[in-house]
């Protein structure tokens, strides 16, 4: 057969080709790409609380995006700047413990993503060492965040630590 | 090329994309389908907890299929509206505490999903407030649930809540 | 129309096809694997504390890769045969406890998959039931993993147990 008809042929095969990955291969990629975001988020939950327990100020205010925002008993603070030297501040200048003899049991995820941005409802327990050298639940509460995808990252756009026992008001949002 | 032609490599090409369609792109939805389970799963599980904190029993009820079961210290009932009903009675008529004084504590998640249905293993913890405004694990057990795709919402079809600490015998299942 | 060009049609439409497929259809498949990987891993990962509880040491050691090592406040046994008679010796010969009045509370899931390894941070708090018959942390402490795939199947290659309250120097790591 001639080259004319042969890219008749190339031309019909390919435009329904791109007729069928349009439709079903888009769409499958779109739902792979938000069942990788909510594994992406879970991390950024877990990473919140190891970078928290270990005291790692630098990692754990990169979690934040650029104008991310965190309230609770602090207070609040907008921006990883921000965030870091309140967390160096409130907590940096107290002695550290030894590494995990105090740490946040995280629970009960809440994920609810839709494209780059998403809200997410979990709790928190603070365990801490006893006299009796056992562990104890000394603080609980829970948070409400909001997350962002931010060049191609999961960060915390608005994170509110709410304290439920004791319980604590949370501070007025910020505008 | 004339229109005959046309039609014939057009025929031929729709055959081969079926043909594909069938072949790896329909397993590969298949898999994204049970991993998108696995999360609705995971929410329905979250779900019950905070409903069941929050007293919202009209949600909470609304995560059981039309003939889901509920089995656990209060007895069993059957349907959305006799468990409603039922945590009503047993829960709902004693003062609400403040929100989050008291929690279920989630964890230990064990889905195992099959197309339309699946078997869910967890442990819940009970949190209380001490006199002392200090968190306590008051209760702690475990869930056995068989779950079910009902109306494209996963739903309780029976969940077992088995009290371990202290231990209660679990009602016998219902017919 | 004749064969042969149907035959070109065909070979062309098939070329497109094959060529599709490479492109965009196996990158999709790698990225559900991924995210089948994790969850296996979180699988893994409940599956240990579950059959730990249980005292169900083949089930246990069945998680360990052939060579799969565990590290902890017993010391060190390698391979699933070592590590069920590491945990007959040190668990079994004690009376066994009511089911699920003493587990495993595990949290804060960290999973770091690539390809057929990965690394896994986690923690873990050991509930027991107290005189009072109320359940209680008695230890607290986070996991170190590196998982595989082995035959198909994910498998701890090597579990550190750190013990974090009360706090055990972990055994140093084997060769």
């Amino acid at each position: 057969m001639n080259i004319g008809r042969l890219l008749g042929c190339g031309l019909l095969a390919g435009m329904l080709l791109v007729g069928a990955e349009d439709h079903g291969e888009k769409s499958l990629a779109a739902r792979v790409q938000r069942l990788e975001d909510q594994e992406a988020i879970r991390m950024l939950l877990v990473d919140y609380g190891r970078s928290l327990d270990a005291r790692d100020f630098v990692k754990y205010s990169s979690l934040f995006a650029k104008d991310g925002e965190w309230s609770g008993g602090f207070g609040t603070a907008k921006g990883p700047a921000a965030i870091k030297a309140m967390m160096d501040k409130e907590i940096g200048s107290t002695p550290a413990p030894r590494p995990n003899s105090t740490y946040h049991l995280l629970s009960n995820f809440a994920i609810d993503v839709h494209g780059d941005t998403g809200t997410v409802w979990s709790r928190w327990a603070f365990v801490v060492t006893t006299k009796e050298n056992t562990p104890s639940i000394m603080y609980g509460g829970h948070y409400d965040d909001i997350v962002v995808r931010e060049d191609g990252h999961w960060k915390f756009k608005k994170r509110v630590a709410g304290s439920d026992i004791p319980y604590l008001a949370n501070p007025a949002p910020a505008k």
